[in-house]
Protein backbone atom coordinates (compact mmCIF):
# COMPACT_ATOMS: atom_id res chain seq x y z
CA UNK A 1 0.00 0.00 0.00
CA UNK A 2 2.98 2.31 0.58
CA UNK A 3 4.25 2.05 -3.22
CA UNK A 4 1.51 3.82 -4.90
CA UNK A 5 3.94 6.33 -7.04
CA UNK A 6 1.99 9.10 -5.37
CA UNK A 7 3.62 11.86 -3.00
CA UNK A 8 0.24 12.38 -1.14
CA UNK A 9 0.86 11.32 2.36
CA UNK A 10 -1.17 8.14 3.80
CA UNK A 11 -3.86 8.76 5.74
CA UNK A 12 -3.14 8.97 9.11
CA UNK A 13 -4.53 5.17 11.42
CA UNK A 14 -3.62 7.22 14.66
CA UNK A 15 -3.38 10.77 16.21
CA UNK A 16 0.10 10.90 16.32
CA UNK A 17 0.33 9.93 12.98
CA UNK A 18 -2.10 12.92 12.35
CA UNK A 19 -0.29 15.28 14.06
CA UNK A 20 2.83 14.85 11.40
CA UNK A 21 0.00 14.33 8.95
CA UNK A 22 -1.58 18.16 9.41
CA UNK A 23 1.88 19.55 10.53
CA UNK A 24 1.85 23.11 11.46
CA UNK A 25 3.87 26.09 9.65
CA UNK A 26 6.24 27.67 11.42
CA UNK A 27 6.79 31.60 11.69
CA UNK A 28 9.18 32.49 9.41
CA UNK A 29 10.15 36.12 10.98
CA UNK A 30 9.81 36.90 14.51
CA UNK A 31 7.76 36.23 16.62
CA UNK A 32 6.50 37.91 20.21
CA UNK A 33 3.88 38.32 22.41
CA UNK A 34 1.86 34.74 21.98
CA UNK A 35 0.86 31.94 24.32
CA UNK A 36 0.13 34.56 27.07
CA UNK A 37 -2.97 32.44 28.15
CA UNK A 38 -6.05 31.58 30.66
CA UNK A 39 -4.91 28.90 32.74
CA UNK A 40 -7.17 25.68 33.20
CA UNK A 41 -9.16 26.55 36.13
CA UNK A 42 -9.42 30.45 35.05
CA UNK A 43 -11.24 28.66 31.95
CA UNK A 44 -13.13 26.10 33.95
CA UNK A 45 -14.50 29.39 36.40
CA UNK A 46 -15.76 31.20 33.47
CA UNK A 47 -17.74 28.60 31.87
CA UNK A 48 -19.73 27.82 35.00
CA UNK A 49 -20.08 31.78 35.86
CA UNK A 50 -21.28 31.86 32.18
CA UNK A 51 -23.88 29.41 32.33
CA UNK A 52 -26.81 28.64 34.23
CA UNK A 53 -28.09 25.47 32.76
CA UNK A 54 -26.10 21.81 33.34
CA UNK A 55 -26.59 18.39 33.10
CA UNK A 56 -26.46 16.66 35.88
CA UNK A 57 -25.39 12.91 36.20
CA UNK A 58 -26.76 10.82 39.34
CA UNK A 59 -26.89 7.21 40.15
CA UNK A 60 -29.86 5.76 39.75
CA UNK A 61 -31.13 2.26 41.27
CA UNK A 62 -28.13 0.28 40.79
CA UNK A 63 -25.87 2.20 40.13
CA UNK A 64 -27.16 3.21 36.83
CA UNK A 65 -25.71 6.70 35.38
CA UNK A 66 -28.85 9.10 34.99
CA UNK A 67 -28.22 12.04 33.26
CA UNK A 68 -30.70 15.33 32.95
CA UNK A 69 -31.02 18.55 32.73
CA UNK A 70 -30.83 21.24 35.71
CA UNK A 71 -30.63 24.63 36.50
CA UNK A 72 -27.88 26.00 38.69
CA UNK A 73 -26.86 29.08 41.02
CA UNK A 74 -23.19 29.70 42.18
CA UNK A 75 -22.15 30.89 45.67
CA UNK A 76 -19.21 33.66 45.51
CA UNK A 77 -16.55 31.20 45.30
CA UNK A 78 -18.00 29.03 42.25
CA UNK A 79 -19.60 26.18 44.28
CA UNK A 80 -22.43 25.33 41.87
CA UNK A 81 -25.83 25.36 43.96
CA UNK A 82 -29.05 23.16 43.03
CA UNK A 83 -32.60 23.12 43.91
CA UNK A 84 -33.28 19.68 43.31
CA UNK A 85 -37.06 17.31 44.01
CA UNK A 86 -37.81 14.31 44.92
CA UNK A 87 -40.79 14.17 42.27
CA UNK A 88 -37.54 13.75 39.68
CA UNK A 89 -35.38 11.12 39.29
CA UNK A 90 -32.35 12.96 40.20
CA UNK A 91 -33.70 14.38 43.07
CA UNK A 92 -34.13 10.59 44.24
CA UNK A 93 -30.89 9.43 43.05
CA UNK A 94 -28.94 11.65 45.35
CA UNK A 95 -30.99 10.76 48.37
CA UNK A 96 -29.41 7.22 47.89
CA UNK A 97 -26.03 8.24 46.87
CA UNK A 98 -24.70 12.17 47.13
CA UNK A 99 -22.06 11.10 44.23
CA UNK A 100 -22.20 13.48 41.08
CA UNK A 101 -21.26 15.02 38.16
CA UNK A 102 -22.29 18.43 36.47
CA UNK A 103 -21.05 18.93 32.71
CA UNK A 104 -21.52 23.20 31.42
CA UNK A 105 -21.28 23.94 28.15
CA UNK A 106 -20.17 27.14 27.05
CA UNK A 107 -22.27 29.12 24.25
CA UNK A 108 -21.63 28.07 21.01
CA UNK A 109 -21.88 30.73 18.54
CA UNK A 110 -23.49 29.98 15.58
CA UNK A 111 -20.51 29.90 13.54
CA UNK A 112 -18.51 27.51 15.75
CA UNK A 113 -17.89 24.19 16.25
CA UNK A 114 -19.75 22.60 19.40
CA UNK A 115 -16.64 19.74 19.43
CA UNK A 116 -14.49 22.83 19.50
CA UNK A 117 -16.09 24.96 21.98
CA UNK A 118 -15.71 24.66 25.82
CA UNK A 119 -16.79 22.76 28.56
CA UNK A 120 -16.16 21.93 32.07
CA UNK A 121 -16.90 18.70 33.58
CA UNK A 122 -17.52 19.31 37.77
CA UNK A 123 -17.65 15.88 40.11
CA UNK A 124 -18.08 15.71 43.71
CA UNK A 125 -20.90 15.33 46.20
CA UNK A 126 -23.89 17.46 46.75
CA UNK A 127 -24.45 18.10 50.45
CA UNK A 128 -26.99 20.46 52.25
CA UNK A 129 -25.49 23.87 53.43
CA UNK A 130 -24.01 23.63 56.58
CA UNK A 131 -25.85 26.65 58.43
CA UNK A 132 -28.37 28.85 57.72
CA UNK A 133 -26.29 31.77 56.24
CA UNK A 134 -24.98 29.17 54.17
CA UNK A 135 -28.56 28.41 53.13
CA UNK A 136 -29.42 32.03 52.91
CA UNK A 137 -26.57 32.60 50.06
CA UNK A 138 -27.50 29.25 48.45
CA UNK A 139 -30.82 30.77 48.16
CA UNK A 140 -29.92 34.10 46.96
CA UNK A 141 -27.54 32.49 44.44
CA UNK A 142 -30.40 30.56 43.07
CA UNK A 143 -32.79 32.80 42.50
CA UNK A 144 -30.62 35.06 40.68
CA UNK A 145 -30.95 32.61 37.69
CA UNK A 146 -34.68 31.12 38.82
CA UNK A 147 -36.51 34.31 40.46
CA UNK A 148 -39.27 31.69 41.09
CA UNK A 149 -37.23 29.52 43.21
CA UNK A 150 -38.36 31.79 46.10
CA UNK A 151 -41.80 30.07 46.02
CA UNK A 152 -41.05 27.06 46.10
CA UNK A 153 -37.64 27.23 48.37
CA UNK A 154 -39.97 25.38 51.86
CA UNK A 155 -41.94 22.82 49.23
CA UNK A 156 -41.49 19.49 51.38
CA UNK A 157 -40.11 17.81 47.36
CA UNK A 158 -36.94 20.41 47.09
CA UNK A 159 -34.01 19.97 48.90
CA UNK A 160 -30.99 23.19 48.08
CA UNK A 161 -27.69 21.09 47.19
CA UNK A 162 -24.30 22.62 47.34
CA UNK A 163 -21.85 20.79 44.73
CA UNK A 164 -18.75 20.16 46.91
CA UNK A 165 -16.33 19.87 43.75
CA UNK A 166 -13.23 17.25 44.39
CA UNK A 167 -12.30 17.29 40.70
CA UNK A 168 -12.35 19.86 37.37
CA UNK A 169 -11.76 19.04 33.98
CA UNK A 170 -11.99 21.55 31.22
CA UNK A 171 -12.54 20.93 27.76
CA UNK A 172 -11.27 23.61 25.40
CA UNK A 173 -12.01 22.33 21.61
CA UNK A 174 -9.56 20.20 19.37
CA UNK A 175 -6.46 19.29 21.38
CA UNK A 176 -7.24 21.84 24.37
CA UNK A 177 -7.84 20.44 27.33
CA UNK A 178 -6.39 20.39 30.74
CA UNK A 179 -7.18 19.62 34.60
CA UNK A 180 -7.38 22.45 36.57
CA UNK A 181 -7.23 21.76 40.74
CA UNK A 182 -9.75 23.03 42.81
CA UNK A 183 -8.00 25.56 45.21
CA UNK A 184 -7.12 27.13 41.52
CA UNK A 185 -10.74 27.30 40.40
CA UNK A 186 -11.83 28.92 43.81
CA UNK A 187 -9.44 32.01 43.46
CA UNK A 188 -9.83 32.40 39.53
CA UNK A 189 -12.10 35.09 38.21
CA UNK A 190 -13.94 34.58 35.95
CA UNK A 191 -13.06 36.54 32.46
CA UNK A 192 -14.82 39.49 32.32
CA UNK A 193 -15.04 40.36 29.04
CA UNK A 194 -16.29 36.51 28.51
CA UNK A 195 -19.71 37.69 27.98
CA UNK A 196 -18.84 40.40 25.04
CA UNK A 197 -16.51 38.29 23.36
CA UNK A 198 -18.76 36.65 20.80
CA UNK A 199 -19.55 40.27 19.57
CA UNK A 200 -15.96 41.08 19.69
CA UNK A 201 -15.03 38.16 17.63
CA UNK A 202 -17.28 38.65 14.51
CA UNK A 203 -17.14 42.63 14.69
CA UNK A 204 -13.20 41.81 14.30
CA UNK A 205 -13.99 39.24 11.29
CA UNK A 206 -16.55 41.40 9.27
CA UNK A 207 -14.76 44.83 9.51
CA UNK A 208 -11.19 44.28 10.47
CA UNK A 209 -9.92 40.91 8.25
CA UNK A 210 -7.19 43.43 7.25
CA UNK A 211 -5.67 44.04 10.55
CA UNK A 212 -6.15 40.54 12.16
CA UNK A 213 -4.07 39.92 8.74
CA UNK A 214 -1.08 42.27 9.80
CA UNK A 215 -1.42 40.96 13.62
CA UNK A 216 -0.50 37.33 11.95
CA UNK A 217 2.28 38.76 9.74
CA UNK A 218 4.03 41.44 12.36
CA UNK A 219 3.28 40.05 15.72
CA UNK A 220 3.13 36.09 15.26
CA UNK A 221 5.72 36.54 12.40
CA UNK A 222 3.58 34.83 9.39
CA UNK A 223 4.94 37.24 6.97
CA UNK A 224 3.42 35.01 4.40
CA UNK A 225 -0.19 34.64 5.83
CA UNK A 226 -2.99 35.49 3.35
CA UNK A 227 -5.73 35.33 5.61
CA UNK A 228 -6.56 35.47 9.19
CA UNK A 229 -9.89 34.73 11.25
CA UNK A 230 -10.65 35.19 15.10
CA UNK A 231 -11.67 32.01 16.73
CA UNK A 232 -11.77 33.07 20.25
CA UNK A 233 -11.09 36.08 22.74
CA UNK A 234 -10.43 36.57 25.82
CA UNK A 235 -9.20 38.83 28.71
CA UNK A 236 -5.29 37.41 27.32
CA UNK A 237 -5.04 37.78 23.69
CA UNK A 238 -7.13 36.45 20.62
CA UNK A 239 -6.84 33.21 18.52
CA UNK A 240 -6.47 33.14 14.93
CA UNK A 241 -6.79 30.59 12.33
CA UNK A 242 -3.68 31.52 9.94
CA UNK A 243 -3.72 30.53 5.82
CA UNK A 244 -0.36 30.30 4.05
CA UNK A 245 1.04 29.02 1.20
CA UNK A 246 2.63 26.42 3.02
CA UNK A 247 -0.56 25.41 5.50
CA UNK A 248 -3.31 26.70 7.68
CA UNK A 249 -1.95 27.39 11.04
CA UNK A 250 -5.47 26.29 13.29
CA UNK A 251 -5.10 27.78 16.29
CA UNK A 252 -2.57 31.13 16.75
CA UNK A 253 -2.27 32.84 19.72
CA UNK A 254 -2.18 36.63 20.11
CA UNK A 255 -1.50 37.84 23.50
CA UNK A 256 -2.63 41.57 24.70
CA UNK A 257 0.43 43.36 25.65
CA UNK A 258 -1.93 44.31 28.93
CA UNK A 259 -4.88 41.86 30.63
CA UNK A 260 -8.15 43.24 30.48
CA UNK A 261 -9.45 43.94 33.17
CA UNK A 262 -13.00 45.35 32.23
CA UNK A 263 -16.17 44.33 30.28
CA UNK A 264 -15.88 46.08 27.69
CA UNK A 265 -12.18 46.48 27.17
CA UNK A 266 -11.64 44.37 24.29
CA UNK A 267 -11.96 46.90 21.97
CA UNK A 268 -9.07 49.29 23.47
CA UNK A 269 -6.73 46.05 23.84
CA UNK A 270 -7.22 44.90 20.13
CA UNK A 271 -6.66 48.41 18.62
CA UNK A 272 -3.18 48.59 20.97
CA UNK A 273 -2.43 45.10 19.25
CA UNK A 274 -3.31 46.86 15.67
CA UNK A 275 -0.48 49.28 16.85
CA UNK A 276 1.98 46.60 17.94
CA UNK A 277 1.33 44.82 14.10
CA UNK A 278 1.87 48.45 12.84
CA UNK A 279 -1.48 48.84 11.07
CA UNK A 280 -2.83 52.66 10.87
CA UNK A 281 -5.58 53.05 13.21
CA UNK A 282 -6.53 56.13 13.13
CA UNK A 283 -9.20 54.76 9.86
CA UNK A 284 -10.29 52.26 12.59
CA UNK B 1 -50.63 34.16 60.66
CA UNK B 2 -53.52 33.40 58.81
CA UNK B 3 -55.87 36.62 60.10
CA UNK B 4 -54.12 39.15 58.21
CA UNK B 5 -57.50 40.70 57.59
CA UNK B 6 -56.59 40.92 54.09
CA UNK B 7 -58.22 38.38 51.45
CA UNK B 8 -54.88 37.34 49.24
CA UNK B 9 -54.35 33.57 49.30
CA UNK B 10 -51.33 32.61 51.58
CA UNK B 11 -48.49 31.46 49.54
CA UNK B 12 -48.72 27.88 48.60
CA UNK B 13 -46.19 25.51 50.76
CA UNK B 14 -46.66 22.27 48.77
CA UNK B 15 -47.02 21.43 45.05
CA UNK B 16 -50.89 20.66 45.61
CA UNK B 17 -51.40 23.70 47.22
CA UNK B 18 -49.33 25.67 44.30
CA UNK B 19 -51.87 24.32 41.63
CA UNK B 20 -55.19 25.38 43.97
CA UNK B 21 -53.42 28.69 44.34
CA UNK B 22 -53.08 28.89 40.53
CA UNK B 23 -56.13 27.66 39.36
CA UNK B 24 -56.53 27.50 35.62
CA UNK B 25 -59.91 29.29 34.48
CA UNK B 26 -62.48 27.31 32.77
CA UNK B 27 -63.55 27.43 29.30
CA UNK B 28 -67.09 29.56 28.93
CA UNK B 29 -68.17 28.10 26.02
CA UNK B 30 -68.11 24.44 23.81
CA UNK B 31 -64.41 23.72 23.37
CA UNK B 32 -63.32 21.45 20.19
CA UNK B 33 -60.63 19.72 19.08
CA UNK B 34 -58.57 19.70 22.23
CA UNK B 35 -55.88 17.57 23.49
CA UNK B 36 -54.22 16.15 19.95
CA UNK B 37 -50.86 15.96 21.47
CA UNK B 38 -47.77 14.00 20.54
CA UNK B 39 -46.97 10.97 22.65
CA UNK B 40 -44.41 10.32 24.88
CA UNK B 41 -42.48 8.43 22.64
CA UNK B 42 -43.10 10.63 19.67
CA UNK B 43 -41.76 13.79 21.96
CA UNK B 44 -38.81 12.00 22.82
CA UNK B 45 -37.78 10.17 19.09
CA UNK B 46 -38.46 14.15 18.02
CA UNK B 47 -35.67 15.78 19.78
CA UNK B 48 -33.36 13.19 19.90
CA UNK B 49 -33.97 13.35 15.73
CA UNK B 50 -33.48 17.14 16.12
CA UNK B 51 -29.77 16.79 17.73
CA UNK B 52 -27.10 15.47 17.52
CA UNK B 53 -25.06 16.98 20.39
CA UNK B 54 -25.78 15.24 24.31
CA UNK B 55 -24.11 15.09 27.68
CA UNK B 56 -23.10 11.21 28.19
CA UNK B 57 -23.20 9.94 31.67
CA UNK B 58 -20.52 7.10 32.59
CA UNK B 59 -19.21 5.78 35.83
CA UNK B 60 -15.77 7.01 36.21
CA UNK B 61 -13.48 4.64 38.57
CA UNK B 62 -15.38 3.88 42.04
CA UNK B 63 -18.63 3.86 40.21
CA UNK B 64 -18.23 8.16 40.29
CA UNK B 65 -20.63 9.38 38.15
CA UNK B 66 -18.96 11.58 34.95
CA UNK B 67 -20.51 13.73 33.09
CA UNK B 68 -19.07 14.88 29.77
CA UNK B 69 -20.39 16.44 26.38
CA UNK B 70 -20.66 13.89 23.11
CA UNK B 71 -22.10 14.00 19.53
CA UNK B 72 -23.89 10.95 18.47
CA UNK B 73 -25.54 10.42 15.12
CA UNK B 74 -29.05 7.82 14.86
CA UNK B 75 -29.40 4.52 13.17
CA UNK B 76 -32.57 4.49 11.35
CA UNK B 77 -34.48 3.37 14.34
CA UNK B 78 -33.45 5.73 16.79
CA UNK B 79 -30.26 3.48 18.41
CA UNK B 80 -27.73 6.37 18.86
CA UNK B 81 -23.80 5.84 17.56
CA UNK B 82 -21.11 6.96 19.66
CA UNK B 83 -17.63 7.60 18.67
CA UNK B 84 -15.50 7.56 22.20
CA UNK B 85 -11.86 7.99 22.51
CA UNK B 86 -9.87 6.37 25.22
CA UNK B 87 -7.95 9.63 25.79
CA UNK B 88 -11.45 10.99 27.11
CA UNK B 89 -12.15 9.64 30.31
CA UNK B 90 -15.86 8.97 29.15
CA UNK B 91 -14.05 6.44 26.60
CA UNK B 92 -11.94 4.58 29.29
CA UNK B 93 -15.14 4.35 31.82
CA UNK B 94 -17.31 2.58 29.20
CA UNK B 95 -14.30 -0.03 29.02
CA UNK B 96 -14.93 -0.31 32.62
CA UNK B 97 -18.89 -0.71 32.59
CA UNK B 98 -21.04 -0.17 29.57
CA UNK B 99 -23.75 1.31 31.30
CA UNK B 100 -24.45 5.01 30.44
CA UNK B 101 -27.02 7.97 30.16
CA UNK B 102 -27.32 9.96 27.37
CA UNK B 103 -29.61 13.53 27.88
CA UNK B 104 -30.32 15.42 25.03
CA UNK B 105 -32.23 19.11 25.54
CA UNK B 106 -34.11 20.74 22.43
CA UNK B 107 -33.62 23.77 21.01
CA UNK B 108 -33.95 26.37 22.99
CA UNK B 109 -35.97 29.31 21.23
CA UNK B 110 -34.38 33.00 22.36
CA UNK B 111 -38.18 33.76 23.82
CA UNK B 112 -38.62 30.41 25.99
CA UNK B 113 -37.89 29.26 29.46
CA UNK B 114 -34.96 26.75 28.99
CA UNK B 115 -36.83 24.35 31.92
CA UNK B 116 -40.24 24.62 30.17
CA UNK B 117 -38.47 23.36 26.82
CA UNK B 118 -38.15 20.10 25.92
CA UNK B 119 -35.42 17.14 27.32
CA UNK B 120 -35.13 13.64 26.90
CA UNK B 121 -32.68 10.72 29.29
CA UNK B 122 -32.54 7.59 27.60
CA UNK B 123 -30.48 5.00 29.95
CA UNK B 124 -28.70 1.87 28.70
CA UNK B 125 -25.43 -0.06 27.63
CA UNK B 126 -23.37 0.91 25.08
CA UNK B 127 -22.00 -2.27 22.24
CA UNK B 128 -19.63 -2.49 20.13
CA UNK B 129 -22.24 -2.72 16.32
CA UNK B 130 -23.01 -6.67 16.56
CA UNK B 131 -21.29 -6.89 12.84
CA UNK B 132 -19.90 -5.30 9.96
CA UNK B 133 -23.57 -4.55 8.40
CA UNK B 134 -24.07 -2.58 11.20
CA UNK B 135 -20.88 -1.12 11.91
CA UNK B 136 -21.14 0.64 8.19
CA UNK B 137 -24.68 1.82 9.53
CA UNK B 138 -22.96 3.19 12.39
CA UNK B 139 -20.43 4.80 10.90
CA UNK B 140 -22.45 6.06 7.88
CA UNK B 141 -25.01 7.70 10.46
CA UNK B 142 -22.16 9.35 12.72
CA UNK B 143 -20.37 10.61 9.69
CA UNK B 144 -23.57 12.79 8.86
CA UNK B 145 -23.47 14.69 12.09
CA UNK B 146 -19.28 14.68 12.10
CA UNK B 147 -18.13 14.61 8.57
CA UNK B 148 -14.57 14.43 9.81
CA UNK B 149 -15.09 11.56 11.71
CA UNK B 150 -14.06 9.30 8.45
CA UNK B 151 -10.48 9.86 9.43
CA UNK B 152 -10.40 8.67 12.93
CA UNK B 153 -12.75 5.67 12.39
CA UNK B 154 -10.11 3.23 12.24
CA UNK B 155 -7.39 5.16 15.16
CA UNK B 156 -7.00 3.00 17.65
CA UNK B 157 -7.82 5.26 20.40
CA UNK B 158 -11.52 5.08 18.88
CA UNK B 159 -14.43 2.97 19.48
CA UNK B 160 -17.39 2.99 17.71
CA UNK B 161 -20.72 2.26 19.97
CA UNK B 162 -24.60 2.04 20.02
CA UNK B 163 -26.48 2.50 22.91
CA UNK B 164 -28.97 0.01 23.56
CA UNK B 165 -31.56 2.00 25.01
CA UNK B 166 -33.33 0.56 27.88
CA UNK B 167 -35.16 3.54 29.38
CA UNK B 168 -36.65 6.66 27.94
CA UNK B 169 -37.66 9.79 30.18
CA UNK B 170 -39.00 12.72 28.56
CA UNK B 171 -39.43 16.39 30.00
CA UNK B 172 -41.56 18.70 27.71
CA UNK B 173 -41.44 21.59 30.51
CA UNK B 174 -43.25 22.41 33.70
CA UNK B 175 -45.70 19.58 34.34
CA UNK B 176 -45.67 17.85 31.02
CA UNK B 177 -43.06 14.77 31.35
CA UNK B 178 -43.92 10.86 31.19
CA UNK B 179 -41.78 7.38 30.51
CA UNK B 180 -41.31 6.25 27.05
CA UNK B 181 -41.24 2.82 26.40
CA UNK B 182 -38.60 1.69 23.50
CA UNK B 183 -40.89 -0.31 21.09
CA UNK B 184 -43.01 2.94 21.25
CA UNK B 185 -39.83 4.88 21.05
CA UNK B 186 -37.97 3.24 17.72
CA UNK B 187 -41.43 2.83 16.05
CA UNK B 188 -42.40 6.42 16.70
CA UNK B 189 -41.98 9.11 13.62
CA UNK B 190 -39.64 12.00 14.19
CA UNK B 191 -42.12 15.19 13.93
CA UNK B 192 -41.50 16.22 10.35
CA UNK B 193 -41.93 20.06 11.03
CA UNK B 194 -40.12 20.21 13.77
CA UNK B 195 -37.35 22.08 12.70
CA UNK B 196 -39.32 24.90 11.05
CA UNK B 197 -41.50 25.29 14.28
CA UNK B 198 -39.74 28.21 16.31
CA UNK B 199 -39.95 30.11 13.06
CA UNK B 200 -43.71 29.00 12.88
CA UNK B 201 -44.36 30.19 16.22
CA UNK B 202 -42.58 33.71 15.98
CA UNK B 203 -44.53 34.49 12.81
CA UNK B 204 -47.82 33.13 14.61
CA UNK B 205 -46.96 36.05 17.62
CA UNK B 206 -45.64 38.54 15.45
CA UNK B 207 -48.45 38.99 12.83
CA UNK B 208 -51.08 36.83 13.56
CA UNK B 209 -51.60 37.69 17.59
CA UNK B 210 -55.74 38.62 16.34
CA UNK B 211 -56.12 34.75 14.88
CA UNK B 212 -54.37 33.55 18.16
CA UNK B 213 -56.67 35.23 20.18
CA UNK B 214 -60.03 34.23 18.20
CA UNK B 215 -59.40 30.79 18.17
CA UNK B 216 -58.81 30.43 22.21
CA UNK B 217 -62.46 32.35 21.73
CA UNK B 218 -63.96 30.44 19.57
CA UNK B 219 -62.39 26.94 19.08
CA UNK B 220 -61.53 26.38 22.79
CA UNK B 221 -64.28 28.08 24.21
CA UNK B 222 -62.10 31.49 25.77
CA UNK B 223 -64.90 33.79 25.21
CA UNK B 224 -63.66 36.34 27.31
CA UNK B 225 -59.86 35.87 26.47
CA UNK B 226 -58.18 38.91 26.23
CA UNK B 227 -54.88 37.94 24.60
CA UNK B 228 -53.21 34.42 23.13
CA UNK B 229 -49.75 33.66 22.76
CA UNK B 230 -48.15 31.13 20.63
CA UNK B 231 -45.81 28.75 22.88
CA UNK B 232 -45.66 25.57 21.25
CA UNK B 233 -46.13 23.97 17.35
CA UNK B 234 -46.07 20.43 16.34
CA UNK B 235 -47.80 18.31 14.10
CA UNK B 236 -50.72 17.67 16.09
CA UNK B 237 -51.23 21.47 17.01
CA UNK B 238 -50.28 24.31 18.89
CA UNK B 239 -50.43 25.20 22.42
CA UNK B 240 -51.43 28.66 23.27
CA UNK B 241 -50.87 31.18 26.65
CA UNK B 242 -54.43 32.77 27.36
CA UNK B 243 -55.33 36.17 29.64
CA UNK B 244 -58.72 36.51 30.44
CA UNK B 245 -60.31 38.59 32.99
CA UNK B 246 -60.53 35.56 35.66
CA UNK B 247 -56.47 34.58 35.18
CA UNK B 248 -54.10 33.14 33.03
CA UNK B 249 -54.62 29.94 31.01
CA UNK B 250 -50.20 28.82 31.02
CA UNK B 251 -50.88 26.23 27.98
CA UNK B 252 -54.07 25.59 26.04
CA UNK B 253 -53.99 22.84 23.20
CA UNK B 254 -55.74 23.18 20.19
CA UNK B 255 -55.55 20.79 17.96
CA UNK B 256 -55.41 20.68 14.18
CA UNK B 257 -57.95 19.07 12.00
CA UNK B 258 -55.45 17.13 10.63
CA UNK B 259 -52.06 15.78 11.29
CA UNK B 260 -49.70 17.30 9.47
CA UNK B 261 -47.37 15.14 7.09
CA UNK B 262 -44.98 17.47 5.57
CA UNK B 263 -42.22 19.53 7.39
CA UNK B 264 -43.55 23.09 5.67
CA UNK B 265 -47.42 21.89 6.40
CA UNK B 266 -47.64 24.48 10.07
CA UNK B 267 -49.06 27.18 7.58
CA UNK B 268 -51.63 25.65 5.80
CA UNK B 269 -52.75 23.27 9.12
CA UNK B 270 -52.83 27.49 10.91
CA UNK B 271 -54.99 28.66 8.23
CA UNK B 272 -57.66 25.65 8.83
CA UNK B 273 -57.62 26.45 12.29
CA UNK B 274 -58.45 30.17 11.80
CA UNK B 275 -61.24 29.12 9.91
CA UNK B 276 -62.47 26.71 12.52
CA UNK B 277 -61.99 30.10 14.23
CA UNK B 278 -64.06 31.93 12.10
CA UNK B 279 -61.41 34.32 10.94
CA UNK B 280 -61.68 35.77 7.75
CA UNK B 281 -58.71 34.39 6.08
CA UNK B 282 -58.43 35.69 2.86
CA UNK B 283 -56.42 39.12 4.41
CA UNK B 284 -54.03 36.34 5.70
Amino acid sequence: MSATGTETPAIPTNHQAAKEHFRVPEPLGPAENLNVRRSPAEEARTIVAGQSLATLATLSEGDHPWASLVAYGLLEDGTPVLMLSTLAEHGRNVLRDTRVSLSIGDEVPSWADPLDTGRVTLTGRVEEPADEAERDAAWEAYAKIAPASVMYRTFGDFTTYLLRIDRIRWVGGYGRMDWADVEGYVDAEPDPVAPNATHAIEHLNEDHADTLLAMAQNIAGYTDATAATCLRADRYGIDLRVDTPRGKVQSLRIGFPERVNEPDGLRAATIELAKLARVDVGKH
